[in-house]
């Protein structure tokens, strides 16, 4: 079969591998039907994340189950799923409490066996990580559901993080997919005002559509000060921050009032957070690689009665051997989001 | 009157200075009945902070209101008060969503007219900062309601922040008057069980009569470790980080399970948070100069109808002549709270 696979920064190229099967009684095999090159995907490709060994890439994706272990119970071949990046046993008390990506049993999705910018993929727990659909899905939606892999699931865990809901005032740090769609979830848990923090129109334009009241293009202290501006001095109730450098970071928490939420779901890149000040910010923090799961069958639900439509993100969709112009668009800042067609 | 003044790192003197007046309209003056050595306080005894000029002591306090300015209204001459350390209008956005301490007409009540450990002070935002007894409280009360102005008050905090409450395990890292009163605080909000951390047997004996139900004298990886043996290797649901150390902050943060809770109320000294080991760690970080007026009213109830016992923190009592040997007495470990007597 086809993978995506990362030899160095700037160098992805699609080659084949072997077709990966059930090593363990709870996994399963999908046929992939879409997946997409992740904004943390472009940290190895630009260099700042160090690369070893070849990397197989890829750990958003959608597809049909081929096969199951003998252990798998819920999950059926022929089913439509959606899965997350993080696996989960869904059983033990870290993931009956909502945080599945960090179970004590988690395994990576991108493994020995393969990423998700493939033709198969093998998923581990595949009974606590995959949530199938309700018969398969028409073609138009399936963006949509990729996005709910990560980006929404992502977006959503921000804008829940830092505690998105009616009467807030919620400022989003970081205008990629992540961002974006976090707005599209703080609108969705019924936020009153929502300011997105981008300096590029047709981000722009997408958070407005997705519910965005007003747009701060200044960063760092200028950013801050508009920020300030907007809530009679305050800062923002919630703010999501969707980036992970010490800027965004620092940006995020400065623009919260005392007592507000900052959700944190960039992945964080040579962040060192000055403890005095934190203290004396008085605000809530709390973030990490996102439970998805937690959320996908509510998101799910969104998506098939398609009162959201998250897909959007996707701006430029390629067959998976172009994975490379994915990722040259997306570092070039051509494309918000790639989808890649097996 | 009498002022305790601290000059240089381990030189505390009591030298008379002018009695303060009210200043702005909405201060009062109170006579204080009792103040305390504060745990922040020997930072600069300790030279860990700098003492630019002579320092005027003391930001915990009760006593008898002997002044107040025009626009005060809801404090009278006469009253029996308790304060917050920090000064809040308790009518602006924040104070109102419990964040007193980061009011933004915050005053320190410790300013250019006097600190607590003296014979009268000045407080500004009295009607906001000032909480009135029913009546003058039974003299034996009068250590429990000094504790609410500060100890009590933040190791109430503390658990709160941790989201300490029934069926959950909570850690308590630092054995001083706030942790052991965040033990106090965790098991009056309904805890299951409480862990705490200490290595002295007059404070370990102290948290078990508070409602520890566990002790670790372990520190570090090892105090981890204990913690995650104690809780099937998950770490606790809550922890209260009450030192402000870097190895109290880690180790607090690593003691908690994903999804749960850091509240931390150890003014942070020389603290650097990495980022990604937070993003992974997946909890929810609070804390900062505790709202005491929030919890105050509370607070003094319980005290009153005698459900709690805060008082016995203090374990030395001497007249505030003897200010010196109070931070001595502290700095040695030889008593855990000493309060001081005008």
């Amino acid at each position: 079969m086809r993978q995506a696979v990362m030899y160095a920064p700037g160098d992805v190229r699609v080659e084949q591998r072997d077709r990966p099967a059930v090593a363990r009684p709870t996994d399963a095999v999908i046929r992939v039907a879409a997946a997409c090159v992740c904004g943390s995907d472009l940290w190895p490709y630009r260099g700042i994340d160090q690369i070893a060994e070849p990397r197989l890439m890829g750990h958003e994706y959608v597809g049909v189950v081929e096969e199951v272990g003998a252990e798998v119970r819920d999950i059926k071949p022929g089913q439509f799923v959606v899965g997350s990046f993080f696996t989960s046993d869904n059983t033990c008390e870290i993931c009956q409490a909502g945080y599945q990506s960090r179970c004590p049993d988690l395994r990576p999705v991108v493994d020995e066996s393969g990423g998700a910018q493939a033709e198969f993929l093998r998923v581990p727990w595949a009974d606590g990580t995959l949530v199938a659909t309700p018969g398969q899905p028409d073609a138009d939606l399936i963006p949509s559901l990729l996005a709910a892999s990560d980006v929404l699931g992502t977006g959503w865990f921000g804008a829940v993080a830092a505690e998105a809901g009616p009467g807030k005032t919620v400022a989003v740090v970081g205008d990629g997919a992540v961002g974006l769609l976090g707005v599209l979830a703080a609108k969705r848990l019924g936020a009153q005002r929502i300011i997105a923090m981008s300096r590029h129109a047709d981000r722009q334009k997408l958070a407005l559509e997705f519910g965005a009241t007003d747009i701060v293009t200044e960063r760092g202290d200028e950013g801050i000060s508009k920020i300030k501006d907007l809530t009679d001095g305050y800062g923002a109730h919630s703010t999501i921050e969707a980036v992970g450098t010490q800027e965004s970071m620092l940006q995020a928490i400065r623009s919260t009032r005392p007592g507000g939420h900052v959700g944190y779901v960039g992945v964080a890149h040579g962040v060192t957070l000055p403890g005095m000040e934190l203290f004396l910010s008085g605000v809530h923090l709390h973030g990490g690689p996102a439970p998805v799961r937690r959320f996908l069958p509510e998101l799910i639900d969104l998506i098939l009665k398609r009162e959201i439509d998250p897909g959007r993100v996707f701006d430029l969709t390629l067959p998976l051997d172009e994975a490379a112009e994915g990722y040259r668009a997306m570092d070039e800042r051509r494309s918000i989001k790639t989808l890649l067609r097996p």
